[in-house]
């Protein structure tokens, strides 16, 4: 790919990441007004562009995600984070079609974000500018132009990826042939801003974080960051999977400690979930995603009329929800469609029962794959795509 | 009262609360096994005992509640919590009735709790013995003997003062005339363990609390329990309420300002909910009553049958849920009564639609106030007492 690259970019191979830096001839114009440059977009990719370019996907990750969609995450040596949805013969089917994921802008996986060196030598931190779900889509709009695809196959995502669809067929909508929006919504509820305020506060009241200008120092806010993620990773967990998976049982002992151990298995989880994610992410890049999702209001641009930022997208939509997903619950799933069909879209929405929680895209959920797999080859029928990666 | 407390405790004015103290001869022991001695209870009263004895009401407080709950707390100058509900003319009609308030053990509004000052002179901190909501009722039984009342005509509270209306029933069968839970489980689900657990997490995580040692210390961890507070909150909200109350509206500006500020009315009520709480909350009384709360399981100490806690208990019965409650949902209220049903017990139950969450108990919900009181009432006449103050 470095030939395709080079007229728009440098490769670069910082840690081992697939990466393309835009210099100051191509600076990355801000929502906020402000501008970001130079700019390094971390990337993954799977399967071959085809001659047509025509085949190639964009898969956007959430909040705390990374592009290694398909693959171990070289640095984290975490899985794929989507093994059900992309891979050989998977609903995306990385046999047939050219699946791109990117480390969102703002993130702390290669992509620029507050804990890159600025240009005067030191890391950003908080002189980061806050960024928004369209700056992410603008800074993946550059990749996809430095990799000369005129129109994305599909654009899919999950909770912060499918605002990120979402904004991609608003924002580009001739450039986008189906997207694939999943257990999101158009604009973030003040439930959930009041849940990521809270992740947000707990990590300023770290002393550790310094007030963002960490990364001059020894120490991480490890603490706070540890005790948002636990705030959040409740949210994205229901209260029948809990009771199920936990309910009252306890850890390792077979009655109450009367102290303040982790008792209860519940305890001892959450813990475990703040634990492991402090060693793979960065504090400042929390609040800052956290920050765009918390702006993301789609209509907001459109007077308030959803219907108006999707209007001439000639995309096939497909939206997903989950009847258990109360982070983004199935009413704001369907208030994204109504948007659609009130623009004159063709939109179909999908919602699986299960009690998975606004997790479940990321689990085993064989309905989910089956209608994502009818979908994608409808759309990919409709695109004069081969059906099956033997006919190519 | 001084007169009739005086064979069992002694008198105390501290910080002009009304107080109880136990000596060594009263000793609590407690669910653990360890015994707490001496123990103070902090209370407050309204109305008039009458000749019988017979028209006591005991008001349980909330997880941060206080004993004043139809007067100004004198120390915080916060007014009563409940005064739609206690008062002269109310449901609780202190005209008719003597209500008795006491600051559950393990507070810090007077009664013994981790920032009292153990036997040795120093404040307990870590070293106060892990309570349970059955202590917390065992204590206020000492009370409730010292007052020389042999039964109360009703013991009633919200949420955790469920609870300990439950507990008391359970516990004293026959001391019990009739008990109201409003807004409560018989058991802590684990979605709300995990809440807890996080809150503690961010109280602990704050290098003020000093391992539970902060009393010897000029500083407290007011930013931890700020956002212990702040996760907590959003608990007792029903997401339709936060999005009636705040929706994405901005706070005192036009636009979102593109940094960490308050942007939205929601993160600014809760940061106040935050910084609000710490002036009249110990972080420390915070990790052993929310503990407390999570060991509550009426059922477990009777093989995990509800209906076993309640055995011969012959009081009147009745249980208010609100339908927009996450916190304690319909669901869990309505197992309350399946137990009570079960132990062939005389049980109400009432569901109030509302979208005020967990709080509307607190709130004006007239259909709430009109229920209690007819429930009130038929349970006073079943006593035998006089159905309206001046009749007395």
């Amino acid at each position: 790919m470095n030939q395709v690259l080079s007229p728009v970019g440098r490769m670069a191979a910082g840690g081992g990441l697939k990466t393309i830096t835009f210099g100051p001839d191509h600076p990355l114009l801000l929502s906020s007004g402000q501008v970001l440059s130079p700019l390094t977009i971390a990337y993954e990719t799977y399967g071959t562009l085809n001659a047509d370019r025509s085949n190639a996907v964009l898969v956007c990750h959430a909040l705390t995600g990374d592009q290694f969609v398909g693959s171990v995450n070289p640095l984290t040596e975490r899985p794929a984070w989507w093994p059900r949805v992309v891979g050989p013969g998977k609903p995306i089917d990385t046999n047939r079609f050219f699946v791109i994921c990117t480390n969102a802008l703002g993130g702390c996986m290669g992509s620029t974000g507050p804990s890159s060196i600025a240009p005067d030598g030191q890391p950003y931190g908080l002189r980061f500018p806050v960024i928004t779900i369209a700056d992410m889509v603008r800074a993946q709009a550059m990749l996809i132009e430095a990799l000369q695809i005129p129109t994305l196959f599909c654009v899919i995502g999950g909770s912060m990826g499918g605002m990120q669809a979402l904004q991609w067929a608003s924002s580009y909508p001739k450039r986008v042939h189906s997207c694939v929006a999943i257990a999101t919504a158009a604009r973030h509820s003040a439930q959930n801003i009041a849940f990521y305020e809270v992740g947000r506060q707990a990590i300023m009241a770290d002393p550790e974080w310094r007030d963002g200008d960490y990364a001059r120092h020894e120490t991480r806010p490890a603490k706070g960051l540890a005790v948002a993620r636990m705030a959040a990773h409740i949210t994205y967990l229901s209260e029948p999977a809990l009771r199920t998976k936990f309910d009252r049982s306890l850890q390792a002992r077979d009655a109450v400690s009367f102290g303040f151990d982790a008792d209860f298995q519940v305890e001892s989880y959450l813990r475990h979930q703040g634990q492991r994610f402090v060693d793979r992410f960065d504090a400042n890049s929390y609040l800052y995603i956290t920050r765009a999702i918390d702006y993301f209001d789609l209509a907001a641009d459109y007077g308030g009329v959803l219907a108006h930022a999707f209007r001439d997208c000639p995309a096939r939509f497909c939206v997903f929800g989950f009847s258990s997903d109360w982070h983004y619950p199935p009413e704001e799933n369907k208030a994204i469609v109504r948007g659609l069909i009130a623009a004159n879209c063709d939109a179909s929405y999908v919602e699986i029962d299960t009690d998975k929680g606004h997790d479940a895209f990321l689990l085993e959920e064989p309905h989910f794959e089956s209608a994502l797999t009818g979908f994608i080859d409808a759309a990919a029928a409709s695109r004069g795509l081969p059906l099956k990666a033997e006919a190519a």
